[in-house]
């Protein structure tokens, strides 16, 4: 049995065979529509995600599975002082596969070692998010019709922005990426990633402060939100906050089809001008996500495609 | 494509034809068991509340579809202050249609500017209810046989409640109709309606504050709440309060095929004794809240019958 | 119409009736996957709880129907004041059968009367969870082959745990049936089940204060929570707090036939290393409380095998 707690669970070749279902299931999902039919999908949630939860019950659905589940801990036996490790052993009697988001890092990893279903882990604490990686490669690869080869800007909060750190890591696997890191020097991407990932494997990038000085060379564009509460001084972030919001004026320097992604919610960094321009990619994201799932779940599920 | 947001949004001639569908689904429910099986409803409700939310539930799975949502803003993006234009756009690549409750005013109307499926208004503040209306008059036309030639009594706070407002105008589109206004001077209907439905459109009215004296000249005498916090003062509050209080004694008065309707819940504002009288009416007007916006799903979907 | 209120609204024969039809459907789930296709389950937790939520929502999924509801009160109507009994007769024009959880005993019976639809107890207060003793019996039943002619041994809080009282009574009613009643003096069995269920039944039991004496003569251990603040003093709580948790060690001493049960959550009071000894039975109650509920559900509703 098979669980996604680590993007690099799945291998380069399975993530390859992944999207490639995902896109067929973009292009014809009504042929989906009854594979799970009869399975059900416990989506455990200690922590309100409403896009992740909702994405993730859409891609259930969309396949003929059914969906139970909590929304928040507080109804969940956790407030009873429950261990993870029985909450899954009782999960695993209700349901045929679950998805658990979680506020402690490691959480769904334990689960996994005692479930008898499969587990995929849909955010623990600061430290992964796996389907949104693929959501995020899904769009990347459908755009520019591959992951290698591309100039690829992260841009905003690289410090504490998981969905950041697993796409640096899963990029990194493939030739010809270079990155643009772009952020206050507050919030530049930790040391363990700079050194472990892109210098141990000798991959280019570059740190920068300013966004539009080097918009013109990326194919794509990763933001990412600021948060005031992140910067060490108001000075700072008075000085730097506008190098990080997106509007229709920086878009004028960057090539024709670079694409922007971000994960969303946002909320100011990019401005709503920039949603008309056709290289705005983040509301096909959203919709990839729940391609991406549909095609995580009968991978999970051995669910077969006919 | 067509959104619900407010009451007038239906021509005279479509809430006829939604009330016509609604009716033979009544008839005949099975025969309405599939027509939406693969479809998604997505229920968005920024404000609890359960009747309105599980009444939309039971319409969709009645249909053959399936629903996905959230039940308070607490388990929604909201709280990481995304816009509603940016939530529906998202949730637009979820479901097929959607249904949004928002304390703020409005809201429905902005989603639905920037939405790829069909938004429903499930009650926007103190402004508009579509569903509750049309259920309101599935529920008179199924017992009197008509829209048009009917006193009308309505009862209680006529100041806040958005119902009261929405049902006033809605029969205001039908000839014969005649309004009784039964409330406290504090809680009477606001000048605007007064003024520019009712007095616009040369519309027979009065105003009164005793329901007893009145009851015996209604077709329909429609029940809402009166709340105490409501009065100016307490010495009103206690001199007015009986009177808009629906008991056996006072149904004694009225005619013999009068009905009585509420929009639920109701605290005490009729009598439990009141239920057994056969022209009680609000249990069935909770049933036909079912097929009404079973009804429309179909016709927002332009799902066909067969 | 048939409700489940009080583990006693089942005769002997139908319990064991209902227990050979859980029987049959775990044997072969997909043979019941369509039974209640079309039908809806209206789960009305005033109260959170998950577990058995899930449960119930897992049961009625698993017989090809469908769920809505509500998880916790705040959600509900019931905070805008409406009545236990409006409450479910509006639920009775959702749904086809209800599950309800309320924190006030009784709550489920009131709900009952007004009914349109069966109504199950989803656990009421402190006073009955009839679908927790129906997951017991199975239990037992199915690792020993019959529900009377045993040993029956419960341990911890004996004082407020209402499974153990409902499951005292309803083993009563089997032949050639034992207790051994395990507790601190201050959380034994109370005196009316005691006066009016085992003595004046002439049922043999014997009330203790220390498992490890009496777990060998035991075919089944009913484990439950002993809560720190149960106690009414420091000092005992110290002196007895280990006699009531199950190590491997106390284990050693047991039937080499015996079974473990506790209706979960667990905290501490059984060690995790027993969960690896075969005679822990609490995970396979936790499933039979599915196929329990779909038995359940089938019975309620009427609901035919083939």
């Amino acid at each position: 049995m098979r669980h996604l707690i680590d993007p690099s669970d799945l291998s380069v070749q399975e993530v390859d065979e992944l999207l490639n279902l995902a896109d067929r299931i973009a292009k014809d999902p009504k042929r989906y529509s009854e594979v799970c039919k009869g399975k059900k999908l416990a989506t455990l949630f200690y922590e309100p995600s409403t896009r992740t939860r909702l994405s993730f019950e859409a891609a259930m659905l969309n396949l003929g599975g059914s969906v139970l589940g909590f929304a928040s801990a507080d109804s969940s036996s956790a407030a009873k002082g429950e261990s993870v490790a029985d909450t899954i052993r009782v999960i695993s009697c209700y349901a045929d596969i679950c998805a658990m988001r979680h506020p402690k890092e490691g959480a769904p990893m334990v689960a996994s070692r005692f479930s008898k279903i499969p587990v995929i882990n849909a955010g623990d604490g600061g430290h992964q998010h796996p389907t949104q990686t693929l959501t995020d490669l899904m769009t990347i690869r459908s755009i520019k019709g591959r992951l290698g080869g591309l100039t690829i800007g992260l841009c905003g909060d690289l410090k504490f922005g998981r969905t950041v750190h697993s796409l640096i890591k899963s990029l990194s696997r493939y030739e010809g990426i270079r990155f643009v890191l772009i952020s206050p020097g507050e919030l530049r991407v930790p040391d363990y990633i700079v050194g472990e990932v892109l210098r141990a494997k000798g991959i280019p990038y570059e740190e920068v402060e300013d966004l539009e000085t080097v918009i013109g060379k990326l194919d794509i564009l990763y933001m990412t939100r600021v948060q005031r509460e992140r910067f060490f001084n108001e000075e700072d972030y008075i000085r730097l906050k506008d190098s990080y919001i997106l509007t229709a004026h920086k878009m004028q320097g960057a090539k024709p089809d670079m694409a922007v992604l971000h994960p969303l919610p946002r909320v100011n960094e990019i401005a709503v001008e920039v949603d008309d321009d056709p290289r705005a990619a983040y509301f096909t994201q959203a919709q990839n996500g729940v391609y991406v799932r549909m095609a995580l779940i009968m991978k999970l599920l051995e669910v077969g495609e006919c």
